[in-house]
C-alpha cells in the first residue's frame, strides 16, 4: 500500500494548522470579529516598509533572469555575504558567505541540519516543552526523539536532566531560544552550562555532540540577551528564518550558519547541501533572497507585540490565570484551569477562544496562546477569557 | 560521525549545477560572451508580463499578512481553484481544489510524491536516460531506482523493456514528457501500451503501481500533443512546475495534482500532505501562489526556444553530429563523436562549450545541450562547435 507513515503524518496533521483551519471556518460562519484564533504564529505585524521598497526595486532593476532564475544551492552570493556580514556585525564574529546556507524557512533549515548530522538509529534530545514538528522531522531522518523535561520553575533548560539523558547513542540536541511554546530567552549562564556538560560528555566519545540552535524568534524579545551560542559551544549549527523578524512566513526564506569556528565545518557544509538536494530543495525562493539582501539589518517591530503581552497577562493575572513570564517570542505559556489540557480548550471553544493544548508540545496541563494577532482582538478577547475562568469558580 | 549519504550526496553535487558553477566562474575570467553555457534548465525567455503584473497588483492590494502569511499547507484554496480549473477547461477533466496540492516547485513535487507512494525497500523505474535527481530522490525516499533504457531509435518508452523490470516490489514508474533530457515527447500509443503493460501487472497485484507523470515541460512543446496521462491510466499522479512554462525556476512554486478519478485519492491525498511535512515544506511560498492564480492561463512563450533548436540542429546537421530530433522540451540530445561522453565534454571545455555528459543520465555516449539561452549564445557558439567536430575528422 502507499506508505503509511506517510498517511499517518498527513491524516493526523498538525494540531496547530487544524485549529488554524477550524479559526478560518467559524469566521466563516460568526464573523471573524467573533473568533478569537491564538493557533498560529502568523505575525499580525507587517512587513517592514523596506520589503516592499526591496520587491519593488527587484522588478524595476532587473531582468526576469536575475529576478527569477534558479539560484546557485546554497544561496545567491550577494544575500549569503550579507547574512554573514549581519551576523558579524553583531556577534563579533568572522563568518563568511560560504558558511550561510540559504533554505526555504526554518522547517527546511532544521530538517536539513537533522538530516546532515545525524544518522538513522541515533537520538535527538528536545527540551520539553517543544515545538511539535521537531519529532516529525526527528523521526523523519530515522532518529529517535529524547524528550528532557525543562526546568519547571523557570522553564530554562534543566541540564542535569539533559546530562541524565545523554547515552552512547545522542548525536544532536535542539534548542529554540526564545522558546516557542514557553516564550522563555536561555540565559548565558544555563546555556554555558548545557555547553559544560556537552563538552564533558563529548570527552568519551569519538564524535562531538551537536547543538542545533533553532533561532526564529531572535529579534522578538523584551530587553532579555539572547546569547549567541555558537560563541559558547563550538559544535553548534544555526537555524535562522526571516517568518518573524520580517513578518514573511508564507514566503519561505531562512539559512542554516555552520560556522567557520566549527571543527567540522567542511564536512558539514556538505552534507547541509546533500540534504537539501535528497530532500527536493533545489534553492530558497529567488526574489526574497534579494529582499533578505537588502533587508537583512531591518530592525523587527516588537513594540506591537510588547504591546499585547502587556495586555494579556494583566488582564490574565487579575482573572486568577498563571503563566510564565515570557521574555520572548510571542506565546503564553498559561496553566489550564483542568488537569486535561485538550478539555480546558474544548471549553475555551465554546467561548470562542482558540489557544492550543500542550500536549503536542510534549507537556500535559498547559495551552500555548499565540499573542501575534492584532492589539485589538486581544481586548475583544478578554472578557471570553474572564467568563472561561469563572466557570472553574 | 555526521550522515555520510548526505555528505556523499552534497560532495559530489549534481553534475548539472557543477557545470553551471564552472560556467560562471569562468564567465568572470574571460567575459560573458565567450562562456557556451548549456548546463542548466535556466529559461532565457522572460516571465510573461503578468507575472509583474501580478506581483504588483497584490503589492497595491493586500495587506502584508494577507500577502506574506502562512497559507494553509497544500495552499491558498483560490490557487488550488485556478489551477483544477485550468485542468479541466484544457482537458475535459472535473478535478476540484482539493485534489491540488501547492508545492516549493517540481523537485519539491516529485520529492514528496515518492514519499507518499513509495514505501522503502520498493523498487521504482525510471525510463534512461532520466533526469539524475530522480534516483537522489528516490533513494532518499529507501527505495531502489530501476534503470529501463528508452527505445533507442526513437526515445519512446520501451514498454516491453518495462513489463520485463516490473517485480512484484514495483511500487512506481516515474515519466517526464516532454522529456528531460531528450526531448521525446511520449505519443499517445505509447502511453497507452505503458497503461496496458501496468494494467495487467497489476492484475495479480494486491496494489496497483503508480504511474508518477512529471510534467514541467508540458507546455514547451514544438506542434506534438502531450496527451493527459490520467486519462490514460488511473494511477496517475501528476507533478507540475511553473519554472518552464512561466520562467520561474527559482521561485520554486509547482503542484502535484492527486487526480479525483484516482482509486486510492482519499489515502494519497493525506499522505502527499504528510511527506510534505515530514520532509520541512510548510506551505509553496504565498506571493507566487497568487501569481499561480493570475497566470494559470497564461501561453508559454516557446518562440524563441522554436528558433534556438532551428538554428542549432541545422547547423550541428552540417558539422555532422547526430541528435535526437525534439519535440518538446529545450533540450537537444546529442551523440558524442567519441565514445566517452566525459571526455568528449572535456574537449569541448577548451572550445569553452559546455555542455552535460550523459553517464549522469544514466547512459554512457551521448551529451545534452539546453538550448534555453539566448539567439545570440547558440549562434555565437556555432564555430566552436564546427571546429570541435573538425577535431574528430
Amino acid at each position: 500500500m502507499i506508505n503509511q507513515t506517510m498517511y499517518q503524518r498527513g491524516a493526523e496533521s498538525s494540531v496547530i494548522r487544524e485549529i488554524f483551519t477550524y479559526a478560518c471556518e467559524r469566521k466563516e460562519q460568526i464573523g471573524a470579529q467573533n473568533v478569537f484564533d491564538f493557533s498560529l504564529g502568523n505575525p499580525s505585524v507587517p512587513a517592514p516598509a523596506a520589503v516592499r521598497d526591496s520587491i519593488e526595486h527587484s522588478l524595476a532593476q532587473l531582468t526576469s533572469e536575475q529576478l527569477h532564475g534558479y539560484t546557485p544551492a546554497p544561496g545567491l552570493p550577494a544575500t549569503r555575504a550579507a547574512v554573514a556580514a549581519s551576523l558579524n556585525r553583531r556577534f563579533g564574529t568572522t563568518y563568511a558567505a560560504k558558511d550561510v546556507f540559504m533554505t526555504v524557512g526554518a522547517a527546511a533549515s532544521v530538517s536539513c541540519s537533522l538530516h546532515a548530522l545525524v544518522n538513522p538509529g541515533e537520538e535527538v534530545i528536545v527540551i520539553a516543552p517543544f515545538f511539535p514538528e521537531y519529532r516529525v522531522w526527528i523521526e523523519n531522518a530515522g532518529a529517535v526523539c529524547r524528550e528532557v523535561l525543562a526546568d519547571q520553575e523557570t522553564f530554562q533548560i534543566d541540564v542535569a536532566a539533559v546530562r541524565d539523558a545523554i547515552t552512547p547513542n545522542t548525536a544532536a540536541v535542539i534548542i529554540d531560544s526564545p522558546n516557542n511554546p514557553t516564550g522563555a530567552v536561555y540565559t548565558r549562564e544555563n546555556l554555558e552550562a548545557l555547553a559544560m556538560v556537552l563538552s564533558q560528555a563529548n570527552g568519551a566519545r569519538e564524535q562531538p555532540i551537536f547543538l542545533i540552535s533553532d533561532e526564529p524568534y531572535r529579534e522578538v524579545v523584551y530587553g532579555a540577551e539572547v546569547p549567541w551560542v555558537p560563541s559558547i559551544y563550538e559544535h553548534t549549527v544555526v537555524c535562522y528564518s526571516y517568518s518573524k523578524s520580517l513578518s514573511l512566513p508564507g514566503e519561505r526564506v531562512g539559512w542554516i550558519l555552520v560556522p567557520n569556528t566549527m571543527p567540522l565545518a567542511d564536512q558539514i557544509m556538505p552534507a547541509v547541501a546533500g540534504a537539501a538536494r535528497c530532500l527536493g530543495f533545489v534553492c530558497a525562493p529567488a526574489l526574497f533572497q534579494r529582499v533578505v539582501t537588502d533587508c537583512v539589518d531591518e530592525p523587527a517591530d516588537v513594540e506591537a507585540y510588547a504591546r499585547n503581552r502587556e495586555t494579556l497577562t494583566r488582564a490574565l493575572t487579575e482573572y486568577g490565570y498563571t503563566y510564565v513570564e515570557p521574555d520572548g517570542a510571542f506565546y503564553l505559556w498559561v496553566r489550564a484551569l483542568e488537569d486535561d489540557a485538550e478539555a480546558f480548550c474544548e471549553r475555551a471553544r465554546t467561548f470562542e477562544l482558540l489557544p492550543v493544548p500542550s500536549n503536542s508540545f510534549g507537556v500535559p496541563g498547559w495551552i500555548r496562546i499565540g499573542y501575534c494577532v492584532s492589539h485589538e482582538t486581544i481586548e475583544r478577547s478578554l472578557p471570553a477569557w474572564k467568563a472561561l475562568a469563572d466557570t472553574y469558580k
